[in-house]
């Protein structure tokens, strides 16, 4: 089965938006081993939406449309896809009565506007999961078929993976199964990683069983992506098993984690194994690296606070008005998180500095029992990146410590 | 002119990079009034490549093929649009030269595959800016015109900005300006704010200047977003103008702001005018109002400091052990974060409560001078929407209470 993804949205094209949903469904479609070869983006207008759609059934299976199944004039999916069909809209009571029901239990009017999302091109499902008003469609064109579903994240991803997915998979007859490892890796360059894996790609390349790409992604670190394709799930595992412990073996401990591992979710495991409590003063990344931590369920086991100091005489206090340096400064932030909320572990980030070449430095400490240490790095101006990269290697060299051979 | 964007790369489709290149093209384009009906993404694939820019230069004067100009395997844009030219592609000795100078430069041993990138379709012309090794292409194709930049994001915006744009616009007859205003809104959901502004839709529908869309986008909260096209930016102001006034009547103190605004900058910018300081205890929200308040330049002013408290005691020395209610706890909150950092505005959010109806329940309150509010609201268990919607419903009470008629 092939299948295409069709994004509807004037916003997406001015670049209002970023076209994230595309990339999540690729991604779906990739891993249930559906290939997807064109991805689309279409403004709010019934011609070219009509256009991108028919195209689209003409080169594939199926198609996903996702967006403008809103309550207000421009959104316009369902009446394009009724026309694409070749059937009327039909208004379904069922769906009536339960958007009606929906607004009630919230306590809110309900704008008329709202039953258009109870229209329903005639011959088409509805997709039960409805985290919001728009109910999702499927919609058979021949032998062909067309899904529907919301441009909202969470409502999309809820259909997607409820009923698109198996649907297609369903239709599927293949049974090939793609899937990929990532291993996560922080402490090389693309180009270093290269050269460490030269001879290793060499060998795929003239008839191995998997592809390696790398990838550069922000406070997620440097991705080796090992992609293999295989007759069932079983055998699929064992290729991306044996390939991670031969990439492991040339990488060492760049490797902190593999797929959804996390640089934080790796530390908050590493840190709970130990029984070890955690503490964070953050200042340069203000919140971001506690944000990062704290959305995985392990932080309230580990984690006993986060102080992040803003005015200046609050950080002269926390981090001593006299202190020698920065990394000086850093060691006594990440001693006075330590000291009061009274964790294991502290680590802090010092003060945005600015740096001789123009840039900035940041200064970082680790302490853990006996052991600290304290460092600094020069960025450039870039509020992100700075963000991203200080709490990254931050993070990393604390697990560097925490890891075998290091036992308290 | 209208112009396409095409994007190149298998890891697009699979989605492990997003795509974000093609939306800013997109905002490039539309504020330089070029019309852009459709954006592309498409493997590392000739066939498809060739199809899909063959399809564009169809139906569009301009193509815009962003990416697939490295030196790998992989790279086929050159060769794709060298056979659409239907002409040879020749290697450029200027170009060699450049690019062994370039690795000279930087004390590297030139791998011979990067000889490839000094290949130029046979009549095109390439780009000056070369912050990279890959040049890119100024290719003419009968009347129109195929660009071709790479996917490094800081070089297809440098040779985008320097060459593409000013190219285009000189081939544009057109003297058409396109831009948009938005306006920032909380409080009403999107059909909430359609009914509000149905009366004026209509209006603008029947013959009016400019066009009206809605965009619910999380933290950034419900934009409504103006369109108009005019000869010239002095009449596109005054256009957008004129509607902001007649938008801002109907929606009221629901408008938190317009364009880069978001509710945080709004909120410091509030602050910041009446010397008021301000302190944060954040449970629910883990550090992630406090990431969002300290990217905008005005914080090291106002904010003070933030406590995120994630041990249990620590909250209940916080709160109060015996408060009443989630409520009463995150007022609670809010004093001590108003007292213990000296500051005078204190806000805080509560722990996460599971509530009855299988969801969660969050307080949240603010204290300002003498006046102090606390609530609670009950959302769907995610961790990023209860971040989002708390964060954003937090500080819009807060800017209600802030703006005129109070002063303090």
């Amino acid at each position: 089965v092939r299948c295409e993804v069709i994004a509807v949205g004037t916003e997406l094209l001015l670049g209002q938006i970023v076209d994230t949903n595309s990339s999540w469904i690729g991604e779906q479609l990739a891993s249930a081993g559906i290939d997807s070869h064109f991805q689309t983006k279409v403004g709010d207008n019934a011609t070219r939406i009509a256009e991108s759609l028919r195209q689209a059934l003409d080169r594939s299976d199926a198609v996903i449309v996702c967006g403008g199944l809103g309550p207000t004039h421009d959104d316009i999916t369902r009446d394009v896809i009724a026309n694409v069909m070749g059937v009327e809209l039909v208004r379904r009571e069922d769906l009536v009565l339960k958007i009606r029901a929906m607004f009630e239990a919230r306590g809110r009017d309900m704008p008329e506007n709202n039953l258009r999302q109870a229209d329903v091109p005639d011959g088409a499902d509805t997709i039960a999961q409805q985290p919001g008003t728009a109910p999702g469609l499927v919609c058979p064109i021949g032998d062909k078929i067309v899904y529907a579903v919301p441009g909202v994240p969470s409502e999309m991803r809820e259909m997607v993976l409820g009923t698109v997915l198996p649907d297609l998979r369903a239709r599927s007859g293949e049974v090939a199964t793609i899937g990929s490892r990532v291993l996560r890796t922080w402490g090389r360059g693309e180009s270093g990683l290269a050269e460490l894996l030269a001879d290793r790609i060499s060998e795929l390349d003239n008839g191995g069983k998997a592809t390696i790409a790398f990838l550069a992604s922000g406070a997620e670190g440097l991705k080796v992506r090992i992609t293999a394709k295989a007759r069932d799930q079983a055998e699929l595992d064992a290729v991306l098993d044996a390939e991670e412990q031969v990439l492991r073996a040339l990488l060492g401990d760049l490797v902190f984690g593999t797929d959804d591992d996390t640089m934080e979710s790796v530390i908050l495991d590493l840190l709970a194994a130990r029984g070890l409590t955690l503490a964070v003063i953050e200042v340069a990344t203000g919140g971001y690296l506690t944000t990062r931590l704290s959305v995985h369920a392990a932080f309230s086991d580990v984690l006993r606070g986060t102080l992040i100091p803003c005015d200046e005489d609050l950080v002269d206090e926390l981090a001593g008005a006299r202190r020698a340096d920065a990394e000086d400064g850093a060691l006594r932030l990440a001693e006075a998180a330590r000291d009061r909320f009274g964790a294991d572990v502290g680590i802090a980030v010092g003060p945005v500095l600015p740096s001789a070449g123009g840039g900035v430095t940041v200064a970082m400490a680790w302490v853990v029992a006996e052991e600290a240490k304290a460092w600094s790095t020069s960025l450039p101006i870039d509020v992100e990146r700075i963000r991203q990269y200080t709490g990254i290697t931050l993070l990393n060299d604390l697990r560097l410590q925490l890891e075998p051979p290091f036992c308290c």
